[in-house]
């Protein structure tokens, strides 16, 4: 999918809301365990009570790689059914010595037509370029994530005097484009996000960390969003265990209805999402 | 396994050498295509042609995922295949917010039943100790890797006085022991490795980089060895590819015979390894 695509299917949609196919054998409802796959049938109807809500699903990819050969099956018919329209990222956090980061990008962009990857940088431009050799796919790198370990090494300060978070985004810029890369930029941390905003204008960042993990849309919003909206909002456990009963599809939708899925909420901006929306 | 378990072996089979199973469809004798999983095939000639003369395997995870499901089912017969008394590396790179972790560690430690698996550290703390939970099993960190890219982020001298590869050594030291740490340390650095040693003396290093990414064993030997050997030696297309033909199993056991599985090169080392061999 390229740029244009994906803001179309923003301002369309009036959502910048990804849905996480976080998906645990030992969390869905209990009724769907009788089915020859359970794992894609949640899916599958995670997918038909939300495509028209949200822009992207990001299958976190744990989550299949523990069930084994099956759960790879489960992953492959995951992404051939997420609507052509809707962005599919894989949350997949590889990144090797160039030759390895080759395979990785055939084995998510060939053999599984996935949009876009989110790739760990500790390795440099060699492991993250043969990820960009494909047209309309996306390296989604980590910047500054979520989690409480960000503050191990990705907030210390270099002798290029940037923090290394901040390093990540200036180098990474030498190699790849706004049309090819996006930033993984945890919401957690909502008082960098308008630091980082100015060190990539117009990348879209992809933004974990609502709901379970404390973020605020709104402040996140406030910072983040450029002119064409420049954010995709994750939100998983949130929307798809909304309920462990039969009623689960329709309480995700309930849960998905909200926003990012029903516009911004920065007060005053002018973004397309925020205009639509108001 | 457990640490004297690992060093026994390599005192028993006078080796330090790890053969990775980069084992790539496009590249392994023609003649094997005849079999049902051909990739297995191989892996199982060539582990019957070098298990007593090697200490370790590492498949690389990206040549099975590349595959889809069915990658996946040889990876698995791999590792089963693999004897017990061999360490079995996961060379995957994986790393994520700690639930996902989790799930990983429980792919690859407990569905594949694997000795080890390499990390990235740009996560941090709880990206890396859902990996350390496992008895007997251990992360090996990405520290100072062999790729050209290794000089983007890893050489940058942080805010705490060291250079960033540096930081993640003795940071990650607060959360693990080297009886389930060890660390990557790439051939292609060789004067780097007596520094690295200084910071972790008695952590093993795994070393890739030998070989075709243009290491040198004797180098990396004579400042990298400690008094339980220390070092696992990478050497993957060297040994596997060594022909395309029908005797590649032969021609893999005749380059796996050179050293390191025939002892230590390090000129003077009183290191077990060594000793054994004058």
């Amino acid at each position: 999918m390229n740029r244009p695509d994906l803001f179309n299917q923003i301002k369309k949609k009036d959502s910048y809301l990804c849905v996480g196919l976080d998906t645990d054998i030992n969390k869905i409802p209990r009724h769907l365990l009788v089915h020859k796959d359970p794992i894609f049938e949640f899916n599958k109807q995670i997918i038909d009570a939300t495509h028209d809500l949200c822009i992207a699903y990001k299958p976190n990819i744990a989550f299949y790689e523990a069930l084994g050969p099956k759960g790879w099956e489960s992953l492959q018919k995951t992404v051939e059914y997420i609507p052509k329209e809707c962005f599919s990222i894989a949350d997949a956090k590889r990144g090797d010595i160039g030759n390895t980061s080759s395979l990785y990008a055939r084995a998510f962009f060939k053999e599984m037509n996935f949009d876009s990857i989110t790739v760990a940088p500790y390795m440099g431009e060699d492991s993250v370029t043969p990820f960009l050799e494909f047209k309309d796919k996306w390296v989604i790198l980590l910047a500054h994530t979520s989690n409480p370990g960000s503050s191990d090494f990705q907030v210390l300060r270099t002798d290029r005097g940037n923090l290394l978070y901040e390093d990540v985004i200036l180098n990474s810029q030498k190699w790849s484009t706004p049309d090819n890369m996006m930033y993984v930029v945890g919401a957690t941390h909502p008082d960098k996000m308008g630091g980082i905003r100015k060190l990539a204008p117009h990348h879209f960042f992809l933004v974990p960390g609502i709901g379970a993990q404390g973020g605020s849309l709104e402040e996140i919003s406030k910072s983040g969003l450029n002119s064409e909206c420049g954010l995709i909002v994750n939100s998983a456990r949130t929307i798809i265990y909304a309920s462990a009963d039969k009623d689960f599809a329709a309480e995700a939708r309930r849960e998905a209805m909200k926003p990012p899925a029903k516009g911004c909420l920065a007060p005053g901006c002018s973004c397309p999402v925020a205009l639509s929306a108001s």
